[in-house]
């Protein structure tokens, strides 16, 4: 997907919101806009928001001297995860359709995501928000042909490939795996190589448990999304050879979203332009089959 | 009042808006964002929003070459207010407080502002976001202490000279100003001296009929708010000598928050930077007297 021209002012603004994160100096702040705004205009077209993202979340690393600016809310939002996860578990476990309930969850916890900045309410607080997310998700449905393709596509395949997005949300993502792994599915989950954002990272898989379910490899990029021409060979493979890869996120889709490989993208619709780009409003939680014939154009 | 970090990304998203109005021309539209994006970094901290607001938006009118890109919205805008003008002012005849009542209504029209975005719903109408705004004004209280003091200072004066802000919300003007008439006031209403955003200048003021209360003078600036720097000699002998200003909309208290005068700001709060300012919530309807002695400080 390519960048929109709004884009570009949600950079500036996704830059204040790091810089922050990372330091209280305003004039640290000041210099982190001041040089994404020197670097906006030599953005190509052609560019995707996250190759954008990316340079952009670099930078506030390097001018603040801080490697990890979401450290703090990436641990409270898997401690709220783990916190939560017992009543999810439970909704799954009465369900008439478990493995519906559990992509409804993990599309609704894709809401924690420090990128659009819907994640948290006007006091800083993330559960709220996140329980909202559930409630909706959980009573709204999901297109039924879809659903249908998921269920049939995974009955086909012996392994899943899962592209993690943010913190606390893998909680949920850890729900819908372990639907997977009843199933007899081997799930490899991908995380990112390095800080972006409020991105999921090994530390994070370890911290909620998911090495004890899934292969857990990086992608070997910082990228706030999967761009393939950042990511490792080892991850390249993976990806080339997979049978069914789910996309969580945003940042995922805008990386994938013209790649011809068997994706089902599930995420929660949180900026106009992806409404725009994928035909939801926001705040709909989206699963979507790639479209392989269109993609080929 | 001094610009925020906040505000940087805001002038991005304005000059896009801007642009939009102006053009259908994706090209020029990012030609916009670029020539903003690199006039960032030399925005002095010292300066204020509407400094800023300025510059960005002659930038829109260079690169465009269109010279007024709101005037459609401002004649839809101005056709408004016409055709709820009645109903308005039976709202004022009927009410205990007449005075009151259409300073509510002059408060709750200063929502027709198209520099913070939140003047058109998601199909691109004015008509209701501002029915809801005066639904909320006219149920909500002004600060009785501010009013009383307002009150004070009016049956003191023998003039107002008062600061008009966007089209649409000068009919709103107009009927406050047909209360002040009433009660014996001469009224000097005041418009931008050349096109800003969807701000008043002359045409706009006698397309309403404002001429026919008051005497209409323009500043003689372009800035979307009152730089008393930018301001014709005319305009400055009017505000050192007025006996009360009534200034409308954020714009205006941006430029004169800090100016030892006898002021009263009377806006609806659109934005997190101003609600932080002056200590209200967003969508908040605000009387406020100037405070002198704060200001000499």
């Amino acid at each position: 997907m390519k960048v929109y021209l709004d884009c570009l002012p949600c950079f500036m603004r996704q830059a204040l919101d790091a810089a922050r994160m990372a330091t209280h100096d305003p004039v640290a702040q000041r210099d982190v806009l001041d040089r994404v705004a020197k670097l906006l205009p030599m953005v190509p077209i052609d560019a995707t928001p996250i190759d954008m993202g990316q340079i952009v979340h670099r930078l506030v690393r390097e001018v603040t001297g801080v490697a990890d600016p979401y450290a703090r809310v990436k641990k409270e939002s898997n401690d709220l995860g783990l916190k939560l996860y017992p009543r999810l578990k439970q909704r799954v476990r009465m369900s008439e359709d478990p493995l519906l309930t559990a992509l409804k969850i993990a599309g609704a916890g894709n809401i924690i995501d420090f990128g659009p900045k819907l994640a948290m309410d006007a006091n800083g607080s993330i559960e709220g928000v996140l329980n909202d997310s559930f409630t909706q998700a959980l009573r709204g449905t999901l297109d039924q042909d879809q659903y249908n393709a998921f269920k049939e596509r995974l009955a086909a395949s012996e392994e899943v490939l899962y592209l993690g997005d943010n913190a606390g949300e893998i909680v949920c993502d850890r729900i819908l795996i372990e639907e997977l792994v009843k199933r007899g599915k081997e799930v490899i989950f991908v995380v990112r190589g390095a800080p972006a954002i409020n991105d999921v990272t090994l530390a994070d898989a370890r911290y909620v448990g998911m090495e004890r379910l899934a292969t857990v490899v990086t992608n070997g990029s910082d990228a706030p999304g999967t761009r393939l021409s950042d990511c490792s060979p080892q991850f390249i493979e993976a990806f080339e050879s997979a049978q069914l890869i789910i996309s969580k996120g945003q940042g995922n889709f805008e990386g994938l979203s013209d790649t011809p490989r068997p994706i089902f993208f599930l995420f929660k619709v949180k900026c106009p332009v992806i409404a725009r780009e994928i035909g939801a409003r926001i705040g709909a939680v989206v699963l979507k089959e790639q479209v392989l014939e269109e993609v080929a154009k």
